[in-house]
């Protein structure tokens, strides 16, 4: 299951405890659930000042110093160029030093060593783990197993099997965020009781059943009140019962629909994907008819002025080139925004972001 | 075709201004027309003065500093060890992280993206992506696409197909600028009506019909005038009818030969290529007797006391390992005048040429 | 054969002279023999003091600083994720930038050259190669080649066939060096006359036929008198003849056992070993029964209080993983011991390693 539905106060303690460090503050970065609502917040706002602080080139260099005396560890043993390259682009923003393992077979594995001895040698050399695994949980088991080590260090989920993807969540809901918010100071200013999602509607369109993606953004986005998420899909594909249950209890606006031009004019957000057939076993999808789950450029007219098109890619036919250099398309955006959101949580587990708020309030105060 | 015959000042208007920046300074790095003799020239002074500055602790800690707050992405689907080794030093001269995709397997282009959307993808990150493709014209097109982008990066070809490859036309022309000049003053002096080639005889050795290394050296010299050429190679292997019209057409002094020792006694320089049989259809290289386009041992007597023998290596039995600890043997100091010659286009594409001049002038000024 | 039992002084002139620089000091790092007890005994101070620098901050920062002005290449034709991340990580904490050949088919080899040649001309873009390579004498063949070539760079030998592997023996050194000294300031204190091994019975145990580690270290420890080495082995896989006849004629105090229980009461440092089945020819090493062998938890009441467990790892199950959180394991942190003694190397090579010294005494004097 991608997404368990409970608040980060109802982990149980045991579990809350092994994810935390001794100030309570988040230490293995493992699950969507781990991120309640003033957290989302504060890293949204520690990414965006990121990014400012990096366009000047003496913001950069200030960056750069960030995390110097830290070294990580990139274990990659599930195929993925995209991610990849957006944790060592967000290691190269705060001048973190890393390296890689991306390919099983090269390690000692083949000596016949437990992949736990693997991780737990390679742990060795470095200051943190960006994990990134085929199997469900094992991201969980491993903080575990360094917990118990003498020198414990962090592991920061970047996908494990189709369970969680915590990191790609947490870059959609900062790609929302930039985009709802009315201002630069709107999007810098911390205030708990602020909800840049409330009255929003935000749709979530294509192969919703097999996309761990939206299922965790669905739920991190149940933690702002007033925001309504449409689910478009075809019956087959559509969102699962488990996330209905959690949106019925959490009492969010929420309905499913079958049809995508019969709602994309209310939409301020959609968020398309693309059919996994990968996951197919007979290749059924190819029956599925998704016009109806296409972002065409016949749809154009209909569109909100300040629209924003989502869609975590690589996509195909489902959301048209036609697009691209439209203004509402924050797709590029959106890849862009994982390199901050990822720097952020990089400062916030090596617990240097208050470096960052320090010198964005320095040179930008308004 | 290699090279295009053309003027920078003569390529159509719409493909100049795609390729510069608002400045008409260069921005995409595509085609070796693209050099004219005041850039060649001052990009050779800048390599100089970076391989120099470079030599002191202090020196190469400034330059480490240069681009420090940039990110380069080495998009390098066509394998080549030594280009991608280069490139990536030259980032680490001036302290520019960077990152890479050399296996286009491991790419999203499995999911079924098209490798634009994959370019596109990849820009995000990085601040220039360094381009080597199989594709002719796929760096140029790239180039296009991102200038049509809000946030646009420069492409810099490393080799496109056997169309294009600038870098290499680039370091060999810097190479010969080092063996001719007389001093090091010589290097670094700017004097637009200076000509360090004029009375030089540079003889192209080989396979001239397959290499495109040699079809854009010859290219860039005809810019310097009073240089004489020669092209000694079997007749089936001669340098393509193209040039030669070019060379016609530009009145430069040039002859075709076919045989080495004939002339090798009146050479300022020798460069010598491989035998491109990896090209052939049915191993028709196998019948062409190379003795006599090979730099033998038995040659030596002849050669000038100053000769710089030049080869873009990898080699074979074409130069003589005997060489290979001569001084004239300039081979060695070829590749690593890459690495100092692609800093300096690095620099200059980001316009930070201006403070390695600066630096160079404050500490080295005579 | 892996260890020539030489004195470094007793290397014959012409051998020593082409791995030492023109101050007689340590040049290209190739053989075990290389190290005298003083030159240990350095390396081990200057790698504590690098662990302990690090820790701190502005230390990791000064590190990172000490070699930014060089690049070392990693030139790892034989894969070794482990030893390959080390060096990585020890280049890191030097600041030093780095770069790979790890597939030799990715490289020029293909179109014809020597690996003479791919070396040569890969030296240029670096300052340093470090190389573990399937070839005997490899490494050593390639830094008598460098000798001749007007831009000489040193050799680090990661590994080569089953020969030599001295960065592992020196860390390894460095384990024992770190657990039998009696406190922090024991360990960095300089006196020639002081021997950490005096009095301590250290017992090698497994495939002592077929591990070169464990000869190599063997060597090395007969330039501490007053130690004791017990080789604890099953009669086909004893420690070598050549190992045997140079500790008779060091007058070392040693001798051979065929059962771990027997003696591991008596040990102060336990060094187990797995066995190299991958050397098997027809799998003869099925029929070795281990369990006299190994580190089992019934052994653990037998044990030492201030036991060293050492391993170079991967491990099977001659190390039960019972001990993995016990104090006495020392195998993580034998890892972790790897990349300050390979700092320290490169350090030493550069000539930095005075700075080491310096700032160690400036901040933590004592």
């Amino acid at each position: 299951m991608d997404i368990r539905p409970e608040d980060p106060a109802n982990l149980p303690t045991r579990r809350r405890v092994r994810l935390l460090n001794r100030d309570d503050r988040l230490y293995h970065v493992i699950l969507a659930q781990q991120f309640d609502r003033e957290l989302i917040d504060h890293l949204c706002r520690i990414s965006e000042m990121t990014r400012i602080i990096a366009d000047a080139r003496a913001g950069a260099r200030f960056l750069n110093t960030i995390l110097s005396h830290k070294r990580a560890m990139l274990y990659f043993i599930q195929p993925s160029t995209r991610t990849y390259l957006s944790f060592a682009a967000a290691c190269q923003v705060l001048g973190m030093p890393y390296n890689d393992v991306r390919d099983p077979s090269t390690s000692s594995e083949v000596k016949g060593e437990s992949e736990e001895d693997t991780v737990r040698a390679l742990s060795q050399y470095f200051d943190i783990v960006i994990m990134r695994h085929p199997s469900e949980g094992f991201a969980e088991q491993m903080a575990n197993m360094l917990n118990g080590m003498s020198r414990t260090i962090p592991i920061l989920n970047g996908g494990s099997g189709k369970d969680q993807h915590p990191t790609q969540a947490m870059l959609d809901i900062y790609t929302l965020y930039r985009c709802f918010a009315e201002s630069l100071a709107d999007r810098v200013r911390q205030d708990p009781e602020r909800n840049l999602f409330a009255g929003k509607t935000i749709a979530f369109v294509g192969d919703l059943a097999r996309g761990r993606t939206v299922r965790s953004l669905a739920y991190l986005l149940t933690r702002y009140p007033d925001v309504r998420l449409l689910f478009v899909a075809p019956e087959s594909l559509q969102i699962g019962e488990d996330i209905v249950e959690y949106l019925d209890r959490s009492e969010v606006d929420y309905a499913l629909k079958f049809d995508l031009p019969e709602v994309v004019g209310e939409c301020d957000a959609v968020y398309m994907t693309r059919l996994q057939d990968e996951h197919d076993q007979k290749g059924e999808s190819g029956k599925i008819d998704l016009s109806r789950f296409s972002l065409t450029r016949e749809l154009e007219p209909m569109l909100k002025k300040d629209l924003a098109i989502l869609h975590p890619l690589p996509r195909r036919q489902e959301l048209d080139t036609f697009y691209d250099t439209d203004p509402r398309a924050k797709y590029w955006n959106q890849m862009r925004n994982g390199m901050w959101m990822r720097s952020a949580l990089l400062a916030y587990v090596f617990n240097v972001d208050g470096a960052i708020l320090d010198h964005y309030y320095s040179y930008y105060n308004f």
